[in-house]
């Protein structure tokens, strides 16, 4: 029987809990498991009780870790530093520490403040939803998804292999990466929509013309938008912790904004269709392999190309100031 | 029986063309309708006919404007001048034409080239895809869609109640706007969104982590890209038709990266927050309302909110530097 702790149960301790719960002990790598819960929130581990989460829920953090394998903190990523140091004196040697934060070089820091003897592997799984808490939790959310997994130097092979077991008993897909490499790729591809997300909505709702504008805003501005209902708390604690890799990806876009306005500016068609066509040959690829997006997950966008050659109609006067 | 002509059937002529003909004569307030078709390309004519898009195909512009009283120009914004030019000698004084151009400052003054007698009344359904091309044309594209029109001073009443009726006839909401107005809003709320999603795909796939990134990629990075596989061509010519309404947005945009750059720098977790709880408040109360969005647009999007109180796992250790 291996006992799995949950410390957090938001949207992704609770659909973790559920996942773990639901999946048939002879066909995970860890066989028979106990899930322990704890939140700060008593209502939230109600929730997560309610859902079949946990099969214990834990009324303080020593009961909580009493006796686990595998503690998963699973709560916001600026809250985690506080929870390793409540954890500390609390752990046996041998235990296993994982979280499931969204940046992971300040935690792997963080990490080191843990007793030797207890061993960290960082964790991210590729899977969200713009809804957060136990009430929007699924057990699913993490089947087929890239699970990230960071270890340092010094950790355990043993402790990998039981996060990795965890890992894939949620039907998740563990990918290794290293902690810095992690929050400069995750800030391109995650941190830096949220905040074009974000961006979007806060200069057109801060626009006098909001109301009109609303009325016409359609299909784009609602997927463009998407990001920014997420968990302010969340989105917070990324920002915050992910500064070098955010500003790498801000500057980028700046630049790029600045070379389209000189594009536009100058009239100039044939790079901007250059670049037009560049980005739509780059998204349908990486549709085509959608090696982080799970299945299904693709579905009502990933439609046969239309041939281009019937769709011609008119030619381009070419512009050019 | 009243005669529109579409001139240009890609996903927008085509739908519409469906749309018109699918409508019953009974319930249409212009009556029984005959559609003529035309595309410099002779394929999208025939994908259009098999569509049953239009009732007669022509095979030379001369004969698609021949006693129509409606004339849809359904062209890339760009082809449009070119296009009045060529229409301007075969127009009968009393014909209406219209458009369905994304911008409509430049359209409406290249109109002003039509001989006197011929009255435009510029259009945009706030409708689309990013698929292009007959082939993704669908009849109930502009149900329940705002439809923009926009007029100048001199446009006959009876011009204005003819497109407003072809309007309702397909489902849609006729929604009067002045031209530039319209332009600097929709670059907004569609050509900014639109330009942020190609900046996304740009800047990461030309980063040398690409491959790796592209493995972590998700949902979020899905749907704030979407609309980086538009039409290249459509979209080339919405950025060179509405330079000064998207400068406008750009530079708001860089302004809007550089505040969060120091606000991230400062670790001004205050800030970050409250930014962060005002765009979700701010998109939630889009969607609550959802003007533009037509009926079930937002159904996957629009579940009931959590309850925040439940959700609060952890309190926030303040950062600033």
């Amino acid at each position: 029987m291996v006992r799995i702790s949950i410390i957090g149960l938001g949207l992704i301790g609770t659909s973790l809990g559920m996942a773990l719960r639901s999946a048939e002990a002879s066909e995970s790598p860890l066989g028979a498991l106990e899930v322990v819960g704890w939140d700060r929130d008593q209502r939230a581990v109600k929730e997560a009780r309610g859902r079949l989460a946990i099969d214990r829920e834990a009324r303080t953090l020593v009961e909580a870790v009493r006796d686990a394998q595998i503690i998963v903190v699973a709560t916001p990523v600026l809250a985690i530093r506080e929870v390793f140091a409540q954890l500390g004196p609390l752990l046996a040697s041998g235990t296993v520490v994982t979280d499931v934060a969204s940046t992971k070089a300040e935690v792997a820091q963080w990490a080191a403040t843990l007793p030797s003897g207890v061993a960290y592997v960082g964790g991210h799984p590729m899977a969200g939803k713009e809804k957060a808490g136990a009430k929007a939790a699924d057990p699913e959310l993490f089947n087929g998804a890239i699970y990230c997994l960071t270890t340092g130097r010094s950790t355990p092979q043993a402790a990998l292999e039981a996060v990795e077991a965890m890992v894939r008993t949620v039907g998740a897909k563990p990918y290794y990466i290293d902690p810095e490499e992690h929050d400069v790729y995750v800030a391109g591809i995650s941190h830096l929509p949220m905040l074009l997300s974000v961006g979007l909505v806060e200069i057109t709702g801060r626009s006098a013309a909001w109301k009109e504008m609303a009325a016409l805003a359609a299909t784009g501005f609602r997927d463009v938008s998407r990001l920014a209902s997420g968990d302010p708390e969340m989105h917070r604690d990324i920002l915050l912790t992910n500064r070098v890799g955010l500003q790498r990806w801000i500057d980028e876009m700046i630049s790029f904004l600045l070379e389209v306005r000189d594009q536009v500016d100058e009239g100039d068609a044939e790079d901007i269709e250059a670049l037009l066509q560049r980005v739509r040959e780059q998204r349908e690829g990486w549709l085509e392999t959608r090696p982080g997006l799970r299945p299904g997950e693709d579905a009502f966008l990933h439609q046969p190309e239309p041939e281009r050659r019937n769709l011609l109609t008119f030619r381009l006067p070419r512009r050019r100031s």
